[in-house]
């Protein structure tokens, strides 16, 4: 965490990202359980996997968001303190899934 | 849904793979719950990055077990009973993330 | 690999994937010769990052193509030959990339 | 291309980094031949698969580099002369293969 120390008196996320990822995260909690569902009801494997990508798109849309706030927040902040572990930080958030 | 028709009175998914998956989707909705937590109360956006990249792993545990028993009942029978469709179906499901 | 002890005189591909694809990989290795040039022309990082991701299209292409024979015909065997080893070859080249 | 305007006199990618591309995508082009010579072959579809996946990872080595390259010069720059278009500029490109 690059810049974290000399953040603490100050918000990592804008207000109306948190309240959008929150609604956002109550949803995709019911999407999983509705997947729970399916699968007890014993529906067509097909059908399950896919409920299941929607609910990965869902959180691709929180990961999204909060990945846009933290470049034009935390990163920002740090490329103009000219924190050199920004990169690092950075590279590592981006390639984490590969 | 290649074979759907010709399988009503079969279950598509093993008794097993339906009770590891069920508590694995209560686990992933605790998760998901703590991404919520974390976020309303400001922790760095890395550190919500990341929590949602567990999640992501915990829903790919789910597909796995759920792709898996698919290719050993529904694909499996499918091909053993000369299904031509089960082929679109199997790429379908494959490349739907690309 | 799981049957590939009784396939010596069967081909894995057939002619029209090999020819395709061939043809394909040709023309991503000129791509790739494009993306060198363009780097060494010092054109946009994001010019470059794109042209990348055509190349990985392109690549896709292939695999897709050579995934559906290998289930067409590789897979299809193996199961219609109750190899119960086909189960654990097809998980690791489905989930190989996550 | 948020900053390519300004920039016209700065090398956007730096010197190792572009020598070090352009041995790697020799490299690249080599393995897309030897994926050729494979299929031409009649290897077994699973090594096809497998190497398609090598030369995937080599690219992706490939695109880790310019990204870096790409934060520290051009993202740096922009958000430094506070350039609002690059973050949407960051985010398609983060975003881009999902």
């Amino acid at each position: 965490m690059a810049n974290q120390g000399t953040q603490h008196d100050k918000q990592f996320l804008a207000p109306d990202v948190v309240d959008d990822a929150v609604v956002r995260l109550a949803k995709i909690n019911g999407q999983v359980q509705g997947v729970s569902r399916m699968i007890q009801e014993g529906r067509y494997c097909v059908d399950v996997l896919d409920q299941i990508e929607s609910v990965r798109k869902a959180l691709d849309g929180v990961s999204r968001q909060v990945m846009r706030n933290y470049l034009e927040r935390c990163v920002t902040d740090a490329i103009k303190s000219d924190d050199p572990l920004i990169y690092d930080e950075l590279m590592k958030v981006l390639f984490r899934h590969r």
